[in-house]
């Protein structure tokens, strides 16, 4: 552990999560320097990030000396214990904040807590922070009206992605060792992609929601953003599962994700689709595509060109459902406190009303037969599919921003999503890789694809490509 | 058996199901008997009802004679062992004809047989022909364009109701022993309460739908509409309970209802809603009613007036999730054949296009919220709740007739499902049972509601009515 740490500096917040949790373990370092590495480095650089909307330093400290305690006195240690982490402001824990980056929500604070927030607690976890997201979780940028945009790390003009726009810059800033995200269209992984970390929306149903902020009871989804897809198998091993409190958490038994990555590719079939996702790809952007792709490719490898069935049904499928959802659970406050949302948020919100109840069925109708199709016949060929998460080059803040009036800021809204969203519909598992950077130096993402509740092939393949790259261990410069 | 048989006469079709079962068990009749009795009512009499869309006479005849000589041969007999019935031409079965009472479908025969038919089968019925209904199941009066409507047998200018008119008018008119009916805002009751017979909606998930025509996954439910709530006990045994090919199928034991049928209703509450229910109850139907309730309380219940919670929100979200699932499912057709729906059809299927998404999500979510607070509510006060099936006196077809352009049609069809659409929101089983006429002459219903998966005290307090009433005995005069 100390050669890394020694390689590395003497920040301890730029390690990574598998890292910090094998340092306390071993006692080479206290979770007590961990969470103050963190708040440290927060102190000295949030304030040109915006990535904090609130901070509990005294009582992170306090878990952090009651967890050398227990290590001290010899007690069990769970696979996270003593890491300091932070979340986006929308999983509840009772008695906090819980702002969901809005204005009606800016004083709330639940009486319960998260399935997620627990269970990486029991794992030794402490949560020390809430950080900044899109209002209600609901633009892909990271626009923010009420608490102010979260800016990118690499550089500040450029959009942070969203909306778990704080989970992506704060872990890309080394303020915490992973941060929960929500994916209802790509919230978790366009902010990794935009931010160069690593980010993975599980399959539908696969993590409990359970006091995490609802958007759309169809797409809605829990995962991490963390530094290295290694960091997302340890946790990802503690969140999945089923829960008593979701019946939407599905009954499927959770692998030992961490134990399977061992960097060898040898049979595994990677599909690149010739349509929809790679229409329209910058040039950069396809560079750093296909500059991973040929890494995968030496690991072992095989990449197949194949054509996916249906993909302008899923296509427009894929606009109704999380839409029309955050509509209907945002009904009340859109007749009641109409001025406290952002325009963007509104140009969002109120447009659903105009879409036709029937729509809406036959988008969910066809959905459960359209992924049995989808997979039978994609999966059926290869075991992954292999995009970029975002096909463009990212804009830049004010290039995407509608409350100021910029045009075509709400087609950029929809492109930045473009490659994202339809995975929602579908339900499948997806990864955002950081696999270079564009000719302005602002992060590129690979997004990995899998079969339902085939996470452990997607963190695998992810994890290939970081044992030969080095793009996940770059920094950005915050001086 | 005999002194049954000779008190009727010699029409054999005139007997109930479970007299006829009961008589093909001991001998004393044969199911050929009973089959040819069905058959020859039927060339005798449905020329002035036109309540058959298609018999299979042959077949069913000699699936007679081999129920016959089954029972000769010392076979184990099921508890329909060799009782004719026809059924709503919707359910389908594999080869034969299903119409569902429409142009789109006059010629669709389907590969695969519903699970209810065969249910009813593996007990021994034999199905003999398709019975007329609503186009597509979609109006609550029994007109149709494509077959002719379906007429009342106790005075044909009135409506028999809907949509399985044809189901109603054949067990009313002792074509056939038990019809299956489906409701989704009343479409068994109604016919049930117009025809003068007993017509059970079981709970939301109690009897599969698989192989039943669909029109709304939420409020779609299969049903039997017979001469007596025994037989309703009889047939509800074998049709209902959990089926591997329809997942909505409810996981939930079925009792023996038949057995518990003692006539004793002492500690049984009734309750009688003060709102909505009993608002603009025309006279006679009041009159009918209160007569029925003086029957309940002497054979022992407990009447109680109460005020329904949330009433008002029910009746709202009860017009919105059917009718935008049947939109949904007509899509289609909708936009390729839209001259082969009937013009009151129509009037039906395309409005739902301007009901927003958000609303119906709306709805669809308070759904489980309002009824567990209903019921608990209203089902730890009283154990049934009972109210007229239809508050008006029943209109003539005329009166009815969009088609037509007949002012205060539409009006009219949404009086006629007042009382019934609520519970199909709710998801409640309600029977309705014959209590009374008119001053035309027409049959009046009592609508018993019982809690979920409470089928079982419905069909008790129908019964005890029945053992003092002889309502449902009655026959119209087929001259």
């Amino acid at each position: 552990m100390d050669a890394t740490l020694t390689s590395r500096g003497t920040d301890l917040a730029t390690l990574s999560l598998v890292e910090a949790a094998a340092a306390v373990a071993d006692g080479s370092v206290t979770s007590l320097a961990l969470t103050e590495a963190c708040l440290d480095r927060i102190a000295r650089h949030d304030l040109g990030l915006n990535t904090v909307i609130w901070t509990e330093a005294e009582t992170a400290l306090e878990a952090a000396r009651k967890a050398d305690r227990a290590r001290a006195a010899g007690e069990a240690l769970g696979p996270l214990h003593g890491v300091p982490m932070a979340h986006k402001d929308m999983y509840y824990q009772a008695g906090r904040l819980s702002t969901c980056g809005s204005a009606i929500r800016a004083d709330f604070r639940p009486d319960y807590t998260a399935t997620v927030i627990e269970r990486l607690e029991a794992a030794g976890a402490i949560t020390f922070a809430g950080l900044n997201m899109a209002e209600f979780a609901q633009n892909p940028t990271g626009h923010n009206r009420h608490f102010g945009d979260c800016l990118n790390p690499w550089n500040g003009d450029f959009i942070t992605g969203g909306s778990s726009s704080g989970s992506g810059a704060a872990v890309a800033a080394r303020f915490t060792f992973m941060a929960l995200g929500s994916d209802t269209g790509g919230s978790i992984r366009l902010p990794a992609s935009c931010c160069g970390v690593t980010g993975l929306k599980p399959t539908q149903g696969r993590v409990s929601r359970y006091g995490a902020m609802p958007l759309s009871f169809s797409c809605d989804n829990v995962g991490p953003l963390t530094r290295s897809a290694r960091d997302c198998a340890r946790v990802m091993r503690v969140m999945a599962g089923p829960d008593p409190r979701d019946r939407t958490a599905a009954q499927v038994p959770v692998p030992d994700y961490e134990a399977k990555l061992d960097g060898d590719l040898r049979g595994t079939r990677i599909g690149i689709p010739d349509t929809w996702f790679m229409e329209d790809v910058d040039e950069p952007i396809m560079a750093a595509t296909e500059a991973a792709l040929a890494v995968l490719q030496a690991r072992g490898a095989t990449l197949v060109r194949l054509t996916l069935p249906m993909i302008e049904d899923i296509a427009a499928y894929s606009a109704i459902l999380g839409r029309c959802e955050a509509a209907a659970i945002h009904a009340q406050w859109m007749r009641e406190r109409p001025q406290d949302y952002a325009i963007h948020l509104s140009a969002r919100l109120f447009p659903p009303l105009g879409i036709p109840a029937p729509y809406y069925i036959e988008a969910q109708s066809r959905r459960g037969p359209i992924l049995r199709a989808f997979a039978k016949e994609v999966f059926g060929a290869v075991d992954l599919l292999a995009t970029p998460t975002i096909p463009m080059r990212i804009p830049t803040r004010l290039e995407t921003d509608i409350d100021a009036g910029t045009p075509g800021a709400v087609e950029r809204f929809m492109g930045v999503s473009r490659n994202t969203r339809l995975l929602n519909y579908l339900g499948l598992p997806a990864i955002s890789v950081p696999c270079g950077f564009d000719d302005r130096g602002l992060p590129v993402g690979l997004q990995l694809i899998g079969r339902p509740f085939g996470e452990g092939r997607v963190l695998h393949a992810a994890d290939a490509l970081q044992c030969d790259t080095d793009w996940h261990e770059r920094m950005p410069d915050l001086a």
